[in-house]
């Protein structure tokens, strides 16, 4: 088998080089789930250590031949300790030129805390999983992804004797473009608003549980929120929910 | 580095030899997550076709030195479409033999699925995790664990515009040897009884809140229907609950 | 802030409304990660009875209200047994009808396992990722994505007292959508032939080491045996290699 | 059902109430899978930043009553940014005190990171799992578990064209207990020193083989190692390895 195969291959190739240029012209190297310990700004305290997952690859034009992969390494090594928002055009940049590549695309998905009053009075830490994704070609996009656990209050009163809370219900997914900077926290906080209403109101119970507990209506308020922000020029919203053995969703896109 | 290490072991094999009898005794060798289509007994259709994850080990007496890792493979080839509680004894006879070893251990964990109606009125298939887990060394002892999903109906009147369940609350894990074979399906209907306890009868609703929506009440009734259960000589439970981010949890073993 | 609330809202869907038709056009529902026991076609045994993970969703024209879904499961369980290949357009189709959409999509992944020969002489069975993809909207499509584990065989004369292979190297991941029907098995075997290719042949050896261990040939490899099969029209080949702490990968789209 | 629960329930008590003595003697409660913020002592930097999983359990008398999950949030709050191997201690205590437990059990699971030249000349990242576990009762216990990742260089010659490293062809856990502290980078040094053993050198290249690339000689290895060690008092060594589909591993206990 190997003696005929370099033949095989031969023949395919005077083929394939013929199909080539026109038919495959996407080809991707790239590293994958990269544990790295990354600073990400905090409105509170300035910056918040965390750790991230990292995610690099880079479109080539022709052939893979001479790709160093230790090179996406060495790239986000020269980072280390300045890995956020504000880099991550010059990381794209370096991966391109180091890389000789068409386009460059990072992916950092990280937990971010928050000290947060939930249910109890006293202040947890609550935990949101984020992730940033950059991609560099003719032109430059930035998103930014964040989870937002939903636990909606027991919609009866607070005398009843039950907990604040019923289980994880699920979580909005909020995936977001921007013309300018805005922070992490603004944004949980937005989602909160939304996701969080408090269905104790006495007055009309059965609209707002209607309106608040379908991951249809719930999606469909988020999409409002972000439809009509200034500073938000994409975004996409999923929520899911948990309440029955699998999970049911409801995603919407815009503008 | 390599001329010199052989001497070191050496050295160290003396001391060792010296120390063995007396303190390293536990030697084991195994495999884990072997993904292997088993049957399983199933009330209703008799059998049913599922997924395992298998772990199996034994253990040695003096030396690791002589072990085929692969005969592990080939008792589970064997028993191929007959691996059930029935047969569980048998394997484990064989690894012991074929292993030359003192004691064998055998780990079975798949998902087992049952119609059931909830929220809804139509029937579901759900998920329930299972696992059977064998020790055959001077005695023979055989376990079963089952994870019931806990999603407690919403605490208020049916007309309230509310869906059935407002969240994944969190699972029952029962963990039970037994005098006399049990059905999974009896021991799943055992435990719904108590986590989906129906919040909505009118009489104290507080009363009934406080005693089932706790890890430990509900761990606590469990315990109590287990511990009195004529087939049931060992059992170990754990309730689990979602609503907070982190997941609390109560465990109560006996008798 | 519960009365304030609605009318924000208000005004927001006089804005939104205005923006809707141009801008919001993607809106989906669906469920996930529903495990469900499905039965596949085997070219040896005639059906091979696996564990899936179901993903359906819809794209919906206008509005969310009105979705029930419960709908998604109870076309899945009016197609118990019969979840495959073939099934897969009339599920789709249900699900456009039951739900009114303007497209249905629907992810089948499970595992498929195959009595393989694998460094010892005895059969083992080795398991394969798989999963079906499938869209129903102005066309129809499918494909189909296999994951082949490689443990590339140790790359010295066999009496050198090493094992037969060194770990697991990483995985090819296929993504094809065909013409005609093409068996599960007929892929792996195609993939496997480029994948586990014999380093151990004493011509050029420092030829075959390169050619066959980087991502990016083994990549370029499969591309071309996929490129000029009659039966595959679109392709995606994915090589991850796990040597070193993270993944790195090679990936080519074609035709 | 409602009514006649009760009733019900109040025999089971009589019964259990004489049963409970004897028999049911242990009840936990705690908190699982939180993610926190921790610093751990890093020899080369002082200190480093990563994240946790945190697990906080303890045993209780007779009881469950009266128990305030909550409590173990504000001991984790309390010692926030001073979780070590020193404080493992007061965590435990404070436990104890706050919750009226008998015993009180704390584990922490977190990725630490080294700089190590591997495979390529240029320093990387390598992420080690580590977890510390304490426990106090009537004694006092502390150890520490880490995994070491283990890709054996190709064992051919320098020149072969072949790439430095095969596959990962796995994981050695270690898990010990000390007499003095003892720094994470000593014991990963010590692992590293017999799982990455160059099988290059020319002499007895067959032996070598051998010895080093089964899990039970590398157990063995490893086990002698540590069993005359000074500062350790107890372990446990597994090593695991990926090489065909399944895990195979082999464990040791001392001393």
């Amino acid at each position: 088998m190997g003696l005929e195969k370099p033949l095989v291959i031969n023949i395919m190739k005077d083929i394939q080089s013929q199909r080539d240029e026109r038919f495959i012209n996407i080809r991707k190297v790239g590293v994958k789930d990269i544990s790295y310990p990354i600073t990400v700004l905090d409105k509170a305290n300035k910056v918040q250590h965390t750790l991230a997952k990292v995610n690099m690859y880079v479109n080539l034009p022709h052939q893979f031949k001479g790709i160093h992969m230790s090179r996406f390494i060495e790239v986000l090594n020269r980072f280390h300790g300045r890995i956020n928002f504000r880099s991550f055009h010059a990381i794209l940049k370096e991966m391109v030129e180091r890389l000789q590549a068409e386009a460059a695309h990072m992916e950092i998905e990280f937990p971010y805390f928050l000290k947060k009053k939930r249910i109890i009075n006293k202040p947890e830490l609550i935990e949101y999983r984020c992730s940033m994704y950059g991609t560099l070609d003719s032109s430059d996009s930035l998103s930014l992804k964040i989870d937002v656990p939903i636990s909606p209050p027991t919609p009866v009163q607070i005398d009843s004797g039950l907990p604040g809370s019923l289980g994880l219900w699920g979580f909005a997914r909020t995936s977001l473009s921007f013309r300018h900077f805005i922070w992490i926290e603004y944004i949980i906080d937005m989602v909160e608003k939304v996701t969080s209403h408090d269905l104790r109101w006495p007055v009309d119970k059965r609209a707002a549980a209607e309106r608040y507990l379908s991951v249809e209506s719930m999606a469909d308020s988020l999409a409002q929120k972000l439809v009509t922000h200034p500073d938000i020029c994409k975004f996409k919203v999923t929520v899911e929910n948990f309440a029955r053995g699998f999970t049911t969703y409801a995603s919407i896109q815009g503008p």
